[in-house]
């Protein structure tokens, strides 16, 4: 059988790119053939699994992480499309935030994932794809356009630092020396996060605490983004995405003009996955935990709609299983199977992942080729 | 397709019949016709599957259990064929210990079970299968075969009552007033247990604990039993079954010349259940807990061996599944199914049990013909 497998990421446990793996090596090993598509949500592993979908080069550039503290990071290259791929995970990521000392948001800067930007710009990027998602810092983005030559100045037309407690005192916004060459880059937002700025579901309300904002000091924060986007913009509107990232959503989307799309639109676009999926015999695909909320758009139900199309059987593995099945069966998912095979806890089936999604697989494989097999 | 399913029990939440009646409705539905074959160990429920198997009459009978108190139970008459079928956790359980007191084993008698047995004489039975299991009684069958007239006397030639304390005491048995019909009668066991009479595998050392006996008290029960096997039988050695059902094996067997038969073998033999898995296209099976243990004959296993002599497929659906999946696969068990859909506790699971089964048999069945319904 000719099988695509293209499996979202187990969280905590399996990644895309691992948990395609195992689908293919089973597969592979009874004689099948089998395209792996890595899926990615825009935040961390976003340029892994473009890179294993596409190849192209990674480049290596040194920038500055959440403090300024310098780290050595990576992004994707394709030479002749002149496109990048960054993540803003990889400069200005959550992980940083247990690493170093005030992390507090007020003093962080999303700067180094604009110096990425500016990196693919003198590499001749006329086209660059930034993954939302991960991230440490809520500015705004008001790092990433620093980087980019963007400045920002007070009250009393002083320039401000491009962090966190800019954002509150930030009266004018210059974009003189920002660099000429973006005039002529495409960029595109790749995220799943489709909260806007400011709000109750925005950067500060929804993610702010994760970041190391106290539940007390969310509603002054909220102010200080509050201001940053009358001023750059001019009124306070809502907009899809744009607080992904702690608000580089905005920034790029407002002053990069950059397009919005799904982490998963972006991963299908950038493989062909519907040409893929319409020669196939079969799909294969899953996430970490599904339920009925799986059905608003993840990456099953996306592969599920496109299979439906050609008539594409889609098998779907999950971690956990807490749904309604037939809502899944119309929207193209054939079969869902959870891959615990006992009693266990969360603990011990997040360890065992690989081996649990390895026995599903072998024994869902059994079955779909088992009447055949004993030639019934 | 032509199905048989024979699922065994799910101890603690499915019956045999009741898991086959879920498998069996969503099969059909789909348009397959489906043979159930209800699955029994000689324990509770045994009554229940051969009748649900075969037919026949339910006969409802008075009869003592363990201390005396009058209960009412049934027990299984084929008329054409002259066969009774009793289960001695019909009078005998060991559910009846928690309802009463003094239960403990010196005071309590299978004498119940006798008298079952006694009455399927009296209804002209000339085969009587005698299913062991789920005892609450240690009395080396003495209540028995008490019922049917063997009689028990001490070292003064004191007559003895039938009940566990007399094990020690008895010095000579009679079967002088024993019914002379039962010469005529063939007699079965049908049991799961492996176990002799005596020693560390036996009806004392294994079982009396979670029927009463202290830890304390098993070296002295048990020499009680050894005095009373080397009385009614010249010596103490062991034989496969004795111990079943506090030594109603035993007593079974040597009085009345019982013929030992695992509870599968002799469902498959009642049930004609190798003729059709020879004509099946599928067979179903399962049971609660799976592990490599189930190697050693148990239900699942035991259909695996004859669907592989006539190469049909079999799938096991499981509550539990730690096995090596190989090694059943060997036996003919060609895949195994965990019903668990997610992290949940046991209770939960045992709660739930319908449901998972029947959710685990639908995508099963889902795999089986995916490939066909999509035509490909």
């Amino acid at each position: 059988m000719n099988i695509v497998t293209a499996i979202d990421s187990m969280k905590g446990s399996l990644t895309s790119v691992e948990a395609n793996q195992i689908i293919a090596k089973i597969f592979a090993e009874k004689g099948h053939s089998v395209t792996a598509i890595a899926i990615a949500d825009g935040g961390e592993g976003t340029v892994e699994a473009v890179m294993k979908n596409k190849g192209g080069q990674k480049i290596t550039q040194q920038v500055q992480a959440l403090n300024g503290q310098l780290v050595t990071v990576d992004y994707g290259w394709f030479k002749s499309e002149k496109l990048a791929v960054i993540e803003s995970a990889a400069a200005s990521g959550i992980q940083y935030l247990d690493a170093i000392k005030q992390t507090h948001p007020l003093n962080t800067s999303s700067y180094g994932t604009g110096e990425l930007i500016q990196a693919a710009v003198e590499k001749g990027a006329k086209r660059i794809v930034v993954g939302l998602g991960g991230t440490g810092t809520i500015d705004g983005g008001i790092g990433v356009l620093n980087a980019l030559g963007v400045e920002f100045f007070d009250q009393e037309d002083q320039l401000l630092p491009a962090k966190g407690s800019s954002l509150a005192k930030v009266a004018r916004i210059s974009v003189k020396k920002l660099d000429e060459r973006l005039a002529d880059v495409a960029f595109y937002i790749a995220s799943d996060v489709d909260s806007p700025l400011l709000g109750e579901t925005g950067a500060v309300y929804m993610f702010g605490q994760q970041k190391g904002l106290e539940k007390n000091e969310l509603a002054r924060y909220e102010e200080g983004m509050r201001n940053y986007q009358k001023i750059a913009s001019g009124d306070d509107k809502p907009s899809k995405g744009d607080g992904a990232a702690g608000g580089m959503g905005f920034a790029i989307r407002f002053f990069l003009k950059g397009m919005v799309q799904s982490g998963f639109e972006f991963i299908s676009e950038q493989t062909d996955l519907e040409a893929l999926i319409r020669q196939a015999d079969l799909v294969i695909t899953g996430e970490g935990q599904m339920d009925n909320q799986s059905l608003q758009g993840k990456v099953p139900v996306g592969i599920g709609r496109i299979a439906k199309k050609y008539n594409v059987p889609v098998v779907a593995f999950v971690g956990s299983f807490k749904g309604n099945s037939i809502l899944f069966h119309e929207e193209g998912v054939s079969v869902i199977i959870p891959i615990v095979d006992r009693i266990t806890s969360l603990d011990e089936a997040l360890k065992e992942a690989n081996i649990n999604l390895e026995k599903a697989v072998d024994r869902s494989l059994n079955l779909l080729t088992l009447m055949k097999r004993y030639g019934k």
